[in-house]
């Protein structure tokens, strides 16, 4: 069982993500708890006191202190979770990053707000974490990416075709184009070969594509790409604007 | 008004998004309006079936493309959208990316699934879009991330004290640590120059940390951001292991 923490000002956020899909499934399922935590619940004044101005000055409000420690307290009861802060300048979020996390057994997500949060805060933070070069309203969205991208990857959590897809684009390459029926929709055909069932065929188109559209969309991954000797055939074939026809008939497929 | 549509499988996901914090606030004011479209609505049979096996083989469900264009067509007959897929290989979403989507008068997020949408959807796609290099296990966090940082870009839907934090950064540096009450906390105090009052020492003292940071966390930065000469001054300060004390006595403040 894995579980998250997150503290946040606004637990009913993360309702529609909990009840959702593979987390609503991994939930029930007892393979993972998600334990929202309402900071309000932590303030110590009857207002219910979360934040408060900036020493020096400065506009916007800070998260204070007190109800982050004290939650925190009521946690390291029973467990140690590893315990991120979602930072506009933080490490950048990754599928390495998500892998390293789905080793922890608990982590713990504090939620900052743009406005920020009393720095005494970071010495309890592990990791200060951000998920791209944009500004966000508060932590709560990343908070939910993070959460998404690590918990699927928690063994059981999703179902072994999910997988082997997430496995094809391993090799450094975009993905090759999907079809799905009917076979013509809106005068657009799925390409023959895909409805041929010669699968030799069907597997050598993909990668095709995939290559067309790599050297398209993302050249620079082709770099680092592992590619097979048929690989670099394709790819010589792509950049002198040879067809795949030509393809096919050269190599006597 | 600006409105975004958002085609989902789980409308639901959205929810607490939508009904938290300035989002929440932005659509009770009438500034933004969002519409999410459950594709299931749009589905031709009576067991709503948005999904379908592949081409040619291979792991994994398709979104069909009947729903996602009869969805789309609806929408048609009052507005033409700038549409957006989520796709793990899109151009990445950035802050730039973000001013761009607030000029849009009306919005549509495709949310894919990771195992993938029929290609033949693309053709009403302006941009395929993602948000890092990480897997989700579907677009809708994705969807959520982007509109959390368009709505907050939009004017009037954030405080005046919130966008001057943001302009902040603007100047390419790291952020400087902020601090709220109690002036000590576990020991920990609040640094004493930020209680002094001297708001010229304050803002120095800022700087410095802000250079400092920088060059701990993020030194590619420094080549590009706009530095004057006392910043330069600071940075040649912090290289050479010399206090901030011994520069405030050296520069005479």
């Amino acid at each position: 069982m894995k579980k998250f923490h997150v503290f946040t000002i606004f637990p009913q956020f993360f309702e529609g993500f909990i009840n959702t899909g593979i987390v609503s499934r991994a939930v029930k399922n007892g393979i993972i708890q998600i334990n929202t935590v309402n900071l309000r619940d932590y303030a110590t004044d009857k207002h219910r006191t979360v934040d408060d101005v900036v020493y020096g000055g400065g506009p916007g409000m800070l998260l204070k202190p007190e109800p982050i420690f004290r939650a925190y307290e009521e946690i390291l009861k029973n467990s140690k979770p590893y315990v991120l802060i979602t930072e506009p300048w933080g490490r950048k979020f990754d599928q390495a990053f998500a892998q390293e996390l789905s080793q922890k057994d608990e982590i713990l997500i504090i939620c900052g707000r743009y406005e920020g949060v009393d720095e005494r805060v970071k010495s309890i933070v592990d990791e200060e974490v951000s998920i791209g070069d944009f500004v966000l309203s508060g932590g709560e969205p990343a908070a939910l990416v993070i959460m998404d991208a690590v918990i699927r990857l928690i063994p059981g959590v999703v179902g072994d075709s999910d997988s082997l897809r997430a496995d094809s684009f391993s090799d450094g390459l975009l993905g090759y184009p999907n079809y799905t029926r009917p076979p013509v929709f809106k005068g657009m055909e799925v390409p023959e070969i895909l409805r041929s069932g010669n699968h030799k065929l069907i597997e050598i188109w993909r990668r095709w594509k995939q290559i067309e559209n790599t050297l398209k969309k993302r050249p620079e991954l082709l770099k680092q790409a592992k590619l097979s000797e048929t690989d670099r055939k394709i790819l010589q074939y792509i950049k002198e604007n040879r067809s795949f026809d030509d393809f096919l008939k050269d190599n006597n497929v």
